[in-house]
Order: structure tokens, then C-alpha cells, then sequence
């Protein structure tokens, strides 16, 4: 199923706009392309609105924020939604600043979001940070495990309900949510951790798959995690003694390029909840 | 002929002066160093003209275009003509925005551009944002073939002579046309379409060539564009079973930094118009 | 002595912000990475404070310096100092530009910075630039030779004195230099100067490895500067026939990546002065 997902992309060719940070900018432009998608890059506010109109989709991520950028962030996903667009959060470092969580939350409220993709702190911060009490919520732990999954998971699916996103929460075990139905997704490997922008890079990629199957968010943005983890497995099956995290990224960008929807079929490793 | 124009690049070793877009930054002063020129990227209007009067050439370029740039932009331009070397602009996107289009065609008004670079749907797009009534010059389609290739060099030949830069038009078939004369160059390869920054890559490449080479800038922008499309080439001989777009963007670059003039000679395919 | 050093920064892990630029970002994050540090990069005037106050260290990079980020690095880099945290200034092609000059001199007289790495030029510039005669210092070449290489520590010596930081000089020596001692270290390869960032990255590395060895500043900076040149070597010896300057980036990032205290007490080769 994931497999025609992928498919749909590489025939579609979506044109994705990112507006994204500096520092992985180029490994994002170049995962798009590699899974068949295009990407372009452009954040003054003086554009966005009509670039983000010949795209397909909307990919805003917070990285290296700056206060010219968020006027661009508003504009371009009022837009893109406008226009019935895919549009996808990456809330990168939601938490470390006021600025930050304050435009997170202004994103939130402003734009709906078809996904949001982070880390689980990154979702805590978004979910705890809308409404005063924390109550239950605060006790979801900073790392997913199968022991507190269940937890977790009906953590993220409130929050799934109360912003009608799909919700990628992504780790050691990856959740993909929307308000009906779960994916848990084991595909994967320690060595994205240690490349920057592994993150950044699935995020791209999700708006690719989301935008090329935009019937099917859901699937598309399970397709999209577990696509990426098993290219994370290919690449680390292909490291040689003296190889080191920048061959990884490459590695791992060239499994996306290679990755064919039957493999991905055979590869997948999911259950649904 | 193109091979000692490369080797001048190597002797002289040209600084250039890059005001670009930061998805491609660092695969462009990569490039630079790979031929034998050195890059510095700077893009504050508060320093830019002192920063461009101490390079030997100047190559913007539109990707990610802020309006905190366009007045560093005009500035370096107008200093660097001023001191007579050689500008190179690269008009990315042009088209997809009101404030890109007007950008390029102030720029194109304030400076007198030694080569402009692009794809033939962004030439058009100067050319014809340029003055009101299309006419023959809306028929030029999209994509460089051998059926339309008279037609289009006639186009890009009558918007040289307006500007009297050397255009560089990129696509399956590159031209490198002057008011007098035009390079129809056949190297490339079809995986250069697959990295992100190709095209930003070679409107560096090309700056250096055509401040090594000042008195031959179209023979300089040939040898350029020729070089880069045999890297291409010699970048997809070395593709391995597993190897993508990562390692392809790093191939490319790597076959830039071994190229010699005996090599180029060689490969280079072309004829002369 | 060398090797404990580096294991620290792997036990330590110690978060470094950056305020860098978008040119070498990327591999600045990954050469962090690689060592067992994590990076931040953000630099919005609005969140750099609380952003340093969560990090171990400051990186202060002045390449695609911009008026933008000046108010942030500041402020940055006065909170990093009130918390007790290791600041670094990079001062990339200081004396290219009277904005630049002025930044550089005007953040040495704001911040006491710990570490402050650049070429002999740059330093040389830092250096004169903050007292109006120039006396002796002005016989200082632009290269750093073993003929020359007395004259030079004095040189080095008297700045470190005024300052209060170690100086790091890069260059075919590397001197690495507090009030009472001198290293002078040999490891590296010309191959390091055909990449653009081997500096910043350097730097980004010197500053995990302060950070995680707060009471051993000068050692660590050394061993820092070894270990990179190491590596230089490393990634030299696996250079084939058809590499160049882009493998040789990823060969390096891995040899960071691979690098154990064993084998840079082994390789490392200096004196002390």
C-alpha cells in the first residue's frame, strides 16, 4: 500500500515551496528531488503568496527563525490553504525560545495545518503550550517506548482531534495519528540522529507524499516515515569502515533516489492501532 | 581552445564575489575552489561594494531573493562594473513572482551584465517582461530542440544584441550566444537535472572562467558551460549500483577539481553558429 | 593528553549554539556531530539569549555577516559570558570590509571571548585594527613559516595578552597560544584549503571541545586543532583517483566521526613552546 504512495509521487512530480532554515536547506531541496518531487525555496513575504500558488504544496519549518521570515510563514500557508493545499509544520525547536513557541502557536492558530511533524518534546510543547493546564498531558515522557505508547499515543491523538492534523511524532518509534487510527512505525536507524536535518529532510519528504496523495494524508504521511526509515536502514547497511556520518547523509539521500515502491512494500515494518 | 581557457582559470586563480541563495551556497564556493577559483559570499548592502572592488568578478544570483539583497545587489553590481569586471547574473525563478520579475529588470536596467545565465522559459521572461508587445518572441517554446533551435537562437540572438551580454541558455541543449556568434554545446547529462544547484553551480563556474578569461568572455562561457556539462558526463560513468542524487552532486563536483584542459579538449562537443 | 580530550566531548555531549553563516552551516552542524556534540543555529536577535542560555557554548561566526545579526551576536555572546559558558569568535575575512573590521572590534571590546580562531591575516587585522600604531606587528607576514615562526608567537603572545583569549592561528602551522604557552602543531593537508569551511569547522569543533573541557582551555583548543588536522591526513590517505574536493569534505567529516583518543595521541604531532 505504502509502495503506490510512493509511486503516485514520482508520477505526480510535485512542486513543493519550502520555506526553511540555512542550514539544511540543500539536503531538503535535494530529498525531494530524489523521491521524484521538485522542490523551490523562496521566504520574503513579498512572494510567497504567489510562489506557494504554482506549488502543490507548503512545507514551513522553523529552523533558524527569524522575525523577517514569520510574516512570510503566515502569508504563504494562508494561501496555500486558500488554494486547498497541503500544508505541513516542522515546529523545529518549539520550546527554546518565546519567540519560537509564541509563532508556533500563532501558526497554529492562524493556519490548518494538514500535518505536524516533530520530535516528542516538540509536540508537548505545542500541545501543552495552547491551553494553561497541563494536567495529564505533562506526564507524557520525552521518549517513546513500547511502555508508554499507549499513553502517548492517546496524548497525541487529543491533540489530533483539537487541531485536525495528522501528527508525526518521530523517534524511536515513529507515530503517524490522525483522529481515527494510529501507525506505528519501527523502520529506522541510530545513525539519522547523527546527521543534521534528518528531521527536516522527512519533513520534505512528507510534504512530497501528502501532496501527491492528498486524499489520503494519512497513509501518504505513513508511507513518507516509513520510507525514509528504510532508507535509513539501507544507507547504514551500506557504511564501510571508514565512513562516517557525511557519507550517511549522502547515503541515505541516495536510498530515497533508488527507493522503489516494491521495496518499500517488502520493508515496511508498521502496525496499526 | 576551451582547455587553456580552463588552465587560465587555474593560473590566475580569480576571487569571486557571490551574492546567492543559501540551498546552494556551499556547493558553489565548492565548485569555485574545484576549478581553481576562490569564493567569497557576502550580502550586506554595508559592505558589499568594498568586499566586490577587492574580487575579480561578481555572480548574483536570485535564489532565495530578500529585499534586505536587492539593494546589495545593485550596489556590488554597479560598483564591480565600475571597475570594470566582469558580472554574471543568474535570474532564478525569474517569472514566478512580481518582485523577481521587477528585480531582474531593474537589474538589467542598472547594469550592464557581462553573461546572464538561465533556462529558456526564464530568458523569455526577461526578455519579454522587458517590453510590452510580444509578438515572434512568444512563439519560442519552452525547451531547446533541434526542430525549434533556429527559431530560439534568433530569440536569444535579438536579446543579446539589447543587453549585450552573452546569454547562456541551459537546458538539453546549451547555448552560449553573443551578438555575433553562438556555441551550441551538446555535453551533459540527463542525472544533472536531479541535484539541486546544477544551474547555480555553473553561473559560478562560468564567473570564474570569464574573470580568468576577460577578453574572451564568449569563448569563456562555452568553455565553461562544456566543462560542466563533461563533469556531468564523467560524474554519471562513476554512478554506482546504489549511489543517487547525493552522490552524484558529489561526483559532479569532484570531476570539476580533476578536469584539465587536455580532457576538456577532448570531450567538449559543440558547434559554432 | 590529546585523547582524553576528544573522549571528553564524546561523554559530555555538549550542546553548542551557532550564529554562523549559511554558506558552511551545514557542515558546521555535521563536523559537531561527527565529534559527539550537538549543534543549535539560530540567530534571531529575539531568541538568541534564552537560546544560549540552554547550550554549553557560543560559536561566533562572522562569515555572510549581516546587520541583521550583529545586535545578535552581542547579545548572545554577553548572555554566554554571564552564564559562564565558553565563547569562540571566528572572525571570517575581517579587514574585507569597514562593517566587518568594526563588528569584529566592537564585539572583542563587548566580549571577553575564550577562544578566537582565524588566519594570520585576520588576526593580524583584529589585532591593529583596536590600537592606532602598529609598531612591530606590521612586520608580521601574511605566512606563518618556521623562519618567521618566533617573531609571530610574540606577536600572538602580546594579542592573547590584551585579550585575555587563547588564539588559535591557522595556517601550514597551526599556533595555538594562551599568556604562558605556545603550541605550535603540524598535523593537516593542503587538501583542507580546496573545501570551503574547513575554518568554520575548525571553529565549531574548538568550541565543543572547550566546552566539555571548561578548565583546560588552551590544551583543549590545541587538541582540538590537532584532531581536525588529523583528520585532514586521514581523509587525504583515502582520496582515490577519481575524488576531489567534495569527497574530501565527506572524508573528513568521517574521519571526525571516527576518530577515538587512541589514535589522535598517536598521530598528533606538536610542541610546546
Amino acid at each position: 500500500m505504502f509502495g503506490e504512495l510512493l509511486e503516485n509521487v514520482r508520477a505526480v512530480r510535485p512542486l513543493i515551496h519550502n520555506i526553511t532554515n540555512y542550514v539544511t536547506a540543500n539536503d531538503c531541496a535535494n530529498i525531494l528531488l530524489a523521491c521524484g518531487a521538485s522542490p523551490t525555496m523562496t521566504d520574503d513575504a513579498a512572494e510567497v503568496e504567489e510562489v506557494t500558488a504554482k506549488c502543490g504544496g507548503l512545507n514551513i519549518n522553523l529552523g533558524t527563525l527569524s522575525q523577517r521570515t514569520i510574516p512570510s510563514m503566515l502569508a504563504a500557508g494562508k494561501k496555500a490553504k486558500e488554494l486547498g493545499h497541503p500544508v505541513l509544520l516542522d515546529p523545529v525547536g518549539v520550546g527554546s525560545s518565546a519567540m519560537r513557541t509564541n509563532t508556533a502557536l500563532h501558526l497554529l492558530q492562524e493556519i490548518s495545518f494538514d500535518v505536524i511533524r516533530g520530535n516528542i518534546s516538540e509536540i508537548k510543547t505545542l500541545a501543552l503550550g495552547s491551553h494553561s493546564t497541563q494536567g495529564v498531558d505533562a506526564n507524557v515522557e520525552d521518549q517513546v517506548t513500547e511502555e508508554n505508547l499507549p499513553r502517548t499515543l492517546e496524548f497525541v491523538h487529543s491533540f489530533t482531534k483539537r487541531t485536525g492534523a495528522v501528527l508525526v511524532v518521530t523517534g524511536a518509534l515513529d507515530l503517524v495519528v490522525s483522529a481515527e487510527r494510529a501507525y506505528v512505525i519501527e523502520n529506522g536507524h541510530s545513525l539519522m540522529g547523527c546527521i543534521t536535518g534528518s528531521g527536516c529532510m522527512l519533513s520534505a519528504l512528507t510534504a512530497a507524499y501528502i501532496t501527491a496523495n492528498r486524499d489520503r494524508k494519512l497513509l501518504a504521511a505513513a508511507a513518507a516515515v516509513s520510507a525514509m526509515g528504510v532508507c535509513g536502514e539501507i544507507a547504514a547497511e551500506r557504511m564501510g569502515s571508514l565512513d562516517g556520518n557525511a557519507s550517511y547523509r549522502n547515503y541515505l539521500i541516495d536510498a530515497v533516489f533508488r527507493l522503489d515502491g516494491n521495496t518499500l512494500e517488502h520493508r515496511a515494518r508498521y502496525r496499526v492501532m
